[in-house]
């Protein structure tokens, strides 16, 4: 089906938990423009990252395949050449695709050098970097320590704040991600105590605002070019200042309660104690932390609404309404000190599920405006979709997500998964040397049906949580007895989805079936006794014929 | 430990049944030279294919990874240019790396094109040849049929026989794989009424005997260069046609009787009901076809036992005993009529389990000569058994497989595998077109722990042997209410088996380790309230220091 869509904008907000938006029932934190999209879209209610940190899940955005099909199992970890990525899908289809912003994806420099590709040009730029082949890469995340700076480039931003008077070393530091304290001393947004603090710029040359600003400019740029634009804001993840004066938007008295509960810490599973233990989640504990952390996560979500709502009115202008899909999500959420805990990387609804809002601008999704869809859905849908929304077919022996179309167009499509998985690789995490696991052994995998929750974790006992009777999760029912039935059939579906993961990526369907029989035909005759069994348009010519 | 072994031969042999030669209790059949070697190295008892056809079993063994994850999941199915393979490995080790013979690979054309890379020289060439760089591909299949020939290239054995007298459009079929009949004409070696006449070509210019004078030319040439040497013969694999006097060696008196039973037919698992329709089933439930065709599938293997004779004289005489590390084993096995099957692909021990063999010449290995080991290893131990034996380490972010070094010494390692993995893509096989089944739902998986064999069947029910009370695997309980217990455990092993496969493989352990830690020194500091939560090594300057 046509739908008349040109372009793809797809905005990607880091570290947004799905509950931290109105239209998802946020309470004080108002979201006027993202609920916009939402009464315009399709909000799914169910959606869920494939993984729990930043570059595992996004790598799974960006390639429409489970951790465990990528390869890129944390952050830093690159994926191999050999995976297709967004860009060159959506090359395909004859779009320009451009980055702004975040993607925190590590190239497999070894597999590049190993191919003779150079990472600074070319293919191999191309293979590096997802497939964007023009924007601006940002992965907001530019500190220095005694080891030196986190990132090997300084951001353009710093030259833009720089041109802007904000000047020194480092001003992505200094300015953006600093505040002032009452000597006027700079204080860093990295400590939580300057939370409350507002960032040392303004608004209007934050980061959000900065990104916001590229995209509008490459909009321009494009004129009627066909783009798929991967907006990917850095905010709300840390660090955790605000400017003014979304700074003081919010207070203490606007954090909702921690979900979590005394239960939990009783006998809690071994693994689930040791992420406890991790100096994040007992910073997030800490009643203190999430009084001064809080709002200003929340002014940074609203920070990011207000941009949104700037965007939207150029897209507008621009006459770019009508024909472009928007996507709006999150690449996994964050425990601000729920169930203990800080950070992502658990399977806890505040880590894994995302905030999902889908624009289909066509007439075919008129029906479906403004709904809330339950579908269980995922990052790796995304690119299945955005193929069908322009036209083409997804190729299903590399992709291993489902085209959300028919959600989109109000339909319940005849077939749908039975459970989304999720992955997390701790390998890297205190939780892994504490618990003496090496570099290989530090895996666990979630499967949600919708109601139970289970969750593989390799060497230890499993979790299990029912999200229809305990919606909360508090109560972690894997080593139940009582359970052991829920538990054996949340296996079947993890053995089974393991089993039909796409591994035979190097020639389609079409290729598959296309080799199927011809063997007969080109003389390979296994199982006859004798010439007379062979069918015979399929007998090879005599041995004794003439040449 | 340093071994002195400096060059490795790889001896693989097609579709030989690991229970056809005489050390592993074959009967009429003797196979001395076979025997010889495992008088002088370690014969393993439980020895497993990771695939049951050609192709994804030998990419198992040219990448020491499983199917799952090299993704070439049958015959003619390529695996991705990013797959390290065997070549690439010796190449590292310093080692010449020849072909003599059959690899069944088909190179990842579309990744190759993908990447601008020419299979036919240079690095396109070899990662499109297993990392072959020298030898001779010959798959052993050329016949013709009315859409033309199999093979894309005639071998050059044609040209070799042709220069021997036997002429004509393809002698590789009317020499070689053919009979003459009572009335002088020309039949075909696919046909099975033909399997006791002689070939028309003598033995000392038959496949198995080419083959092996090319190893032997390889040998002499490469003088004290270290090699490993792939020779991978094509018989006893069809066309089953022997030369004399090996057609003639056995007779209907010397096959085994069948391994089946009435039970397997009277409510079978529908998958197996499925393979037992396929025609070369049929064709091998009849006793006439197994009386006409095993006698020749012996006498073929006799030959091959002859010739490796001839080639352990050779080497001996080129004084390489005492430095080379020699391999035999197959890449799956053949029904021949058990089970009411024939060929292969399903998991009986018949098709899945192999006959290995491992010579290592060094003193370390005194202890172990003559014995018979019982661990469960497979085809992907053979690549980190050659790293280790050659003085590396194998580089396990990769490599699924254990180096068999300890059981070749004689010492039993602190840990072993549980269990072994083997799997089977029959979406090409006519089973899968009569469940209605598409490209990618047709797919089994087996775990066995040495007793009990249990196969994962995608959208089926599981099967389940016990190899312990019923070792001719002919009771399947995978339905069996009472064996729950075991089903659900041996589900365990395969769950774990599957969240621990090597997915990261861009960058080694210690790329990871290195990672690790390193963040928090370059200013990542993440959950800390104030400047003094930070120990004071890793904090970054203050922000308002001079530059």
């Amino acid at each position: 089906m046509t739908t008349g869509v040109r372009n793809i904008l797809f905005i990607m907000i880091d570290q947004l938990r799905w509950d931290y938006l109105s239209c998802y029932g946020a309470k004080s934190l108002q979201t006027p423009h993202v609920d916009a999209l939402a009464a315009r879209g399709v909000r799914f209610t169910r959606a869920y990252a494939q993984g729990t940190s930043c570059g595992n899940s996004r790598a799974s955005f960006y390639t429409g395949r489970h951790v465990r099909s990528h390869g890129a199992t944390w952050n830093d970890i690159p994926f191999g050449v050999d995976q297709w990525t967004l860009g060159e899908y959506m090359h395909e289809r004859g779009l320009q695709t451009v980055l702004m912003g975040k993607t925190h994806m590590r190239p497999d420099s070894n597999g590049l050098v190993r191919l003779g590709l150079d990472p600074g040009e070319g293919l191999g730029f191309s293979l590096a970097e997802c497939g964007f082949v023009l924007g601006e890469r940002d992965d907001g995340l530019h500190p220095e320590g005694p080891l030196g700076y986190y990132s090997a480039r300084p951001p353009r931003y710093n030259d833009y704040l720089r041109s802007h008077g904000f000047t020194g070393r480092n001003p992505w530091l200094e300015w953006a991600n600093a505040g002032e304290d009452e000597q006027c001393r700079i204080v860093s947004g990295f400590y939580i105590e300057n939370a409350h603090r507002p960032a040392r710029v303004p608004a209007e040359h934050s980061e959000t605002a900065y990104m916001t600003g590229r995209a509008m400019e490459f909009i321009d740029a494009a004129g009627d070019t066909p783009w798929c634009l991967h907006l990917s804001y850095i905010k709300p993840h840390w660090p955790l200042i605000a400017p003014a004066p979304y700074h003081r938007l919010y207070g203490p008295e606007d954090v909702p309660p921690a979900l979590r509960s005394e239960i939990e810490r009783t006998a809690p599973h071994p693994l689930l104690r040791g992420f406890m233990n991790h100096r994040v989640s007992q910073t997030f504990t800490r009643d203190e932390v999430r009084a001064r952390a809080i709002p200003t996560y929340m002014g940074l979500v609203r920070q990011i609404d207000d941009e949104i709502g700037r965007l939207m009115a150029y897209l507008h202008e621009k006459r770019r309404f009508d024909d472009t899909l928007i996507v709006l999500t999150a690449d996994h959420g964050d425990y601000l000190g729920d169930h203990w805990l800080g950070e992502k990387d658990l399977f806890h609804d505040a880590s894994v599920k995302l905030p999902l809002i889908v624009v289909d601008p066509s007439s075919a999704s008129d029906a479906a405006r403004g709904s809330a869809c339950d579908a269980l859905v995922g990052a790796i849908d995304l690119i299945p979709t955005f193929i069908e929304t322009l036209g083409g077919t997804p190729p299903r022996h590399r992709l291993e997500g489902l085209s959300l179309q028919p959600w989109l167009h109000g339909k319940v499509p005849s077939s749908w998964r039975e459970a989304v998985f999720s992955e997390c690789d701790y390998a890297r995490l205190p939780v892994a040397k504490a618990m003496g696991l090496d570099a290989l052994e530090a895996r666990m995998t979630m499967a949600f049906d919708g109601r139970w929750k289970y969750i593989h974790c390799l060497g230890f006992a499993p979790m299990l949580y029912d999200l229809k009777d305990d919606p909360d999760e508090l109560r972690d029912l894997g080593r139940v007895a009582s359970y052991a039935s829920i538990r054996e059939r949340m296996k079947d579906l993890m053995i089974d989805w393991a089993a039909g993961l796409r591994n035979r990526t190097a020639i389609d369907d079409k290729e598959m079936t296309e080799l199927t029989g011809k063997s007969l035909q080109q003389g390979i005759l296994i199982g006859f006794w004798s010439e007379d069994d062979v069918p015979a348009e399929m007998r090879p010519r005599p041995l004794n014929a003439p040449n």
